[in-house]
């Protein structure tokens, strides 16, 4: 089991970072993969001078915990969406300002830019995030999509990321997008598209979480040995398809935990992802990262469900071979 | 084979009704479902006097067609939609105007109720079409839907609907919903949440098309089963998944027919639509309207494909049985 | 296409055999299996006098119609059953008697030979039915079996069978056997029981029909194979599970035909009867017989049914090859 | 893991409570679901006096169990059922009396008020078991049933079980049928029909047991949602199939543990049904009784499986969640 | 249906080709791939004076059928097989000669060569055939290879038919090696080592045959896909996995036909080949050459078959779409 | 969990035993196999004189261990196959000699008399191992097999292995063939021939490792139940299949452990291998010996691996059941 196993702390910021340090640690977490928002890591603080940070290290490591990346995802989200009311709810009052949509987009990628100098504060070079994406509402062409709309998607993504990641450049960091519906990129067409559209420059990976995948049945190891040089972090999440005739794969306009949905997040191990090729793909792309637990599931307890989720990691997550097995058959006895 | 088989003609509208007639008769088609786009009914000038829809009228029966039902999606669907550019290419210029979203949804509707007025005037009592829809864009909940935003989506539906219905009434015409992506309803649960919404009335049904329920995994029998008082009118088309791994049942913002898509439309026969249960249970709820062949398949020549799909239809269309046969057994040879 | 087809009467019986026959014989069948009930092949008047036969015979030689076999299901059922009401309802009159249970079993068992005789002086060799079963109620072990009492089930239905087939014997006449369920043979392991408890001997064989096996989940190719001796007869009828989750495989006390069951019987080729295959073992056994549709689709119109039924029969059925062929590909050029 | 788990007694009546009490203690059960039969709560001894309970009760305290249901099958399966010699094993001496069929049902009866009287007195509310069925051998509609006949049987069921229902109201006891074939109720619509014909009196529901509805390809959550008013207890037990093209579903008259039968109880988690989906299901409806592991599978040693399956119940059985999670993440930095 | 049905003579060739050519034309093909063997297309012959290709020629022509490729299999096998004595059955006497391994394979090149000559001379462009393979025997790694010597294995195909290739090139002529266990080239890997070996010549190509990659499990309408510039012919043949547990996908050392084999050929369209999305395949890389049938199938009828497989190829084969569907959908009515 | 576990010592080899018994005994074996290579169980140096054999025995008790069988693949696969140089690695030098083919095979036979011979000295009854195959590379049948020489090869086998087992016989050791492609027995239907070749005499029995079945879609259980006479022994290796229509189950001449092949195998429990099926199949034939865990997995980290493959073991062999289970409903409360 050579991999580090963390928890991303995003589904958990109604708990204060203190409060969630010490369940984690006891539960026998390596580490914590920051989000940054609740009071886990925020960025405007952490820039604002260098106790912050301090304080934030001194707190993990009195729990034994370390920290090699921290998740961005919110305010990502706002840097390419058509913004509606929907994000006020999940960027801060400062980037959502008056509303005004290009004003937002725009204050959301200076906010990726500062959440770069604040990774590079804390001493980690792994960002994740989501980008949010102009085109992703033309997901069904009808009325018909004009396609030409939809590489101009790709463009304008490349022009809004392009200088954010310049920052990462030069602060020596580098973003993972987490592949996701309602993202830039959520499956292998399009991320062949969006790496493409951005030079595939070294600064723009993945953070792979194959419990977007697996709803759309696609293939997660698969994924991870295609795109092998871009795989910069992986998180555990899982994802269970209820298919039987009358729940859409769409999933209906319903909420998550709904009964009625073709599909859910459950606990990792509980869910359609074959986590063992997954591991076995990661062993061959020589992926040595975090193996970051994003725990969502509506149909269990959570405080059970991470510690029932570190154990399946924990038993789960094996080192390649080192040895051709057959030529030990070629020893001879003579 | 007791039902009458149609072609909807929305997808031959570059060629001219007259030319179109020609070849379904030749085809041995039994009618034509006429497209409000086109030359093929054009509901201003159905409006205009008495002659368009009289030389329409001759027209069909010098090609030996029958006509049950016409076909409104493309007006109906800027009816609930959030209007865009896409919308300009799908509606008439009168319909788009200054292209003002309100004005063109308004216009939209009133169109619609012309439609009604149309139909009756030909003599028929059945119109197809879309809604469009307030919410489809929120398909998948990130940024998090605010789920009262949904219900007013259903709520706006019934708002813009209503009142469009009531001409329908008026005109002794029904309308039928097209369940499929980018409408109100697309599935079980949305087709449920729809008719609801409207109070079940009795002017809004469906025009049931499993072509579109295919792709989602669902079960065409069922749902015909389960919405067995709203089956006004029925469509014939299939589709075809793909799923290898690689390819997403999101399709990947890909154009219909490409390649890489999880999905796609294919001739009737040649896809996971199981048409014979579909008419086993069209023949329990007692469905004796037309199969009207909508021919849409990328891979397939058009003129091949209808007269296939025509031979399919009628080779699988069967009547239901008048006996219970067990009941023979028991006249005994005394 | 070298096996004759033949339509079973059973399911027609509503109608006379005139009228039924000329039906046939338009439909393009080459003969008729005749079930002793309804006025197709009346036991006790075909032992009356040489007139009956004579006119049976003519009338089915004016339709051009041969006879290989006859079906004595109904009475044949009563001689190993535990009677009640239900077979008053399928047995002649005089067989019924008083209703007392084992007079109508010795009744039965009487017309069975009867039916031997009549069937010799009608110039044929096949007689299929069905054979009752007294542990046929025992199915499911609760209250928990006393397994002496099955055996003892099996015993009995070789004294009462014994006797009969000394008849059929006597006449060079063949009993064959519809596995089935409420029979002493309905699956692999019954029959291999059955047949051993009557010895193997020749006269008791099998009238073969898949439609019983499809809903155990059972491989008729491999049922062919391993009772090839036995298959004396040969019938096409298909069956359909319908599993989703609620419907029951023992299919909830429904009568066949309605909705909520778990499998239903349907026209051939319409089912999950793997024909191909079955045709596959009939040709490596060297079964040369008629393949005989008993036709019974509770969701199809009969007569359009018998059509399709024998369509699919005359295109499914082949025959084996005569040839090695990559023998052919050593005949070199020199 | 929140529900308490208990060992149903019923497969451990060749031991004493005293013997069972202890090894059950020691694998670590909550307490045990006691069966009417053995020495382990024997009816009419507990209406004999205070002394018989009150030494039951304490031998439980000793052992550190609780009590929360008895199961009360053996007899309770005389009530409806055509009694033939196989009832004479299964019922005390003195219900079997001189055997003849109605009077071993109406005796049948009255011990089931007396069952419901002792729990009473035992302080417990719940007792399971069976109802008999006096349609259950019509199962498979040969010779054609009468459906008059038919609901004739789930009338008569209430009839015989509307007073005894009677005591037990009175007696603030409820009774919960183990849905199983040979009873009343054994899938979704026969069900569906008993509740509807005791009119859905709530002394009346289900101690649900999912390895009889596996064989019949039933969906276990979808049951336990459908009914989930009446889901008064559950049982741990598991079914497999090993359906292989020879073996039937039926399971050929072939005894439980037989190698050719085609499926079988075995040990919790070794079988066919989906216990996760259960559990979400049962969390779902609140359920928050005992999960009462009903041990039975011919091929494995007892007592290691006894202790493998509470394991695995210990590891499968979690509780729900509080929380909504996407909504965590709208708790934004600001 | 725009591509002509050729029928391959080498399961024919117990046949004269005049007897053959008869029987074809009546059956309706339109052409015939000549097998070098037999009395069909000899080579030598071929190059001995104008008369032999001429006489051919007129042939074919009074049975109005066409000629588009040769194939020279059998030689072809012994240009990089290790020879043994089932060579001798398949090769010409004078390429036999004395049976010394080298020889006889260095002979077979030079008829590789003559083939080449001798279809120009006929007036055709395509030779279809074998390699053969220096390694296939190598198949299953044990005793453990030395996969250096596969490396070799690969590098000595490419010595050997390089220089047939080159007079391959000089004629104007292509070769199309069949896909085939046995063959250097046998699946998706092993094609692109081969092409890859011989440097991606064009004078190298493929006969495209989807029963050699159906019982290994492979996606016939992927392989056309990916090696689309090499698709230079086609057979229309298919086979049929028959796994149940008790027979081997390697086919247990059984001849063709036999009972137990784990899969065998079959008529096409009667086997797992999906030919449906194999046509899809060939429209989109403009394939528009000859759909050539090799017909073989041990459980059916020889002449019945190759009628069978042409209505099949027939119903089949259609031609790609020219319209994008939806783009009708824009014409709106104004 | 009644069986002994151990370790087969063959892909061990590059360690000495000694160090590799320490490391066994630590991970809790009970056991090893010895492999007749490395310096594991030397044949020759056991029969030159009582130390060696003492040694070993002291080294496997100081650590606790048991023995009982040791494993003689290497050598015995030389006995009857055609010998190229790869045998030359798997051979001890004594054996290879001057390599020439007939004269290894004979050298070899010798080894095996000998490896029986070193068996009862030391004391155990079991030798697994391979015998070659003079026939496997005929595997496909092309160029046409000649059968007559299929046949010939069994007769081969057994004049070669006949002697041999003559001295197992005389020292009262059994030889158990592990069934293998590549050896004269892979599969169901060759496993038979091979019995039948050699009398079914007792000295030769099976080895049964499941992994090499799986990946032909064999059923592991049903061969123990088949064989059950002959099942002398058992591995625990598993194997997995990755088809996904690129990958070809035949492996494309690919090394184990690359990403392309169709199969690979696995560490147990991670495959395709039904181990529950099987311990219940080895339960009901009686097997008591060792499961004998053979280790190969590329993609896992090997002394993980034996640790993961033994606790897999220890929680899934399991002991029969001893008790009739309705049996204990049958003990009424009377």
């Amino acid at each position: 089991m050579p991999r580090p196993v963390t928890l991303f702390t995003g589904q958990w910021a109604d708990l204060s970072l203190e409060d969630l340090a010490g369940k984690a640690a006891s539960f026998g977490f390596d580490g914590l993969e920051l989000a940054c928002w609740g009071d886990h890591f925020e960025v405007d603080r952490a820039l604002g001078g260098p106790d912050y940070l301090r304080e934030k290290r001194e707190l993990l490591e009195q729990n034994g915990l370390e920290c090699w990346a921290i998740g961005a995802h919110l305010v990502g989200q706002a840097v390419c969406d058509p913004i509606d009311e929907r994000h006020r709810a999940i960027v801060p009052p400062e980037v959502w300002g008056d509303g005004e949509r290009e004003g937002v987009r725009l204050r959301a990628a200076e906010r990726m830019k500062d959440t770069a100098r604040a990774a590079a504060a804390f001493g980690i070079t792994q960002v994740n995030g989501f980008t949010g994406s102009p085109i992703w509402h033309q997901l069904y062409s009808f009325p018909p999509n004009d396609f030409a709309e939809i590489d101009r998607g790709y463009q304008e993504f490349a022009e809004r990321w392009g200088p954010i990641i310049d920052v990462f450049d030069a602060e020596g960091v580098r973003f993972g997008l987490e592949v996701h519906p309602t993202e830039i990129a959520y499956d292998f067409v399009t991320t062949r598209r969006t790496l493409e559209a951005i030079d595939r420059r070294e600064g723009f990976g993945i953070n792979f979480d194959p419990s977007h995948l697996a709803p759309q049945f696609l293939d997660s190891a698969a994924f991870v040995t295609e795109f092998a040089d871009r795989i910069y972090h992986v998180h555990v999440k899982d994802a269970k398809r209820r298919l039987d005739g009358r729940r859409s794969i769409l999933a209906s306009h319903l909420n998550f935990g709904e009964r009625e949905r073709g599909w859910d997040f459950v606990s990792p191990g509980h869910g359609d992802v074959d986590f063992e090729e997954l591991v076995r793909a990661l062993n061959r792309i020589g992926y040595a990262g975090p193996l970051s637990i994003e725990w969502e599931d509506s149909g269990m307890e959570r405080e059970y469900g991470a510690q029932d989720a570190l154990a399946f990691v924990r038993r789960t997550d094996f080192a390649p071979s080192e040895l051709a097995f057959d030529a030990a058959m070629q020893k001879a006895d003579g």
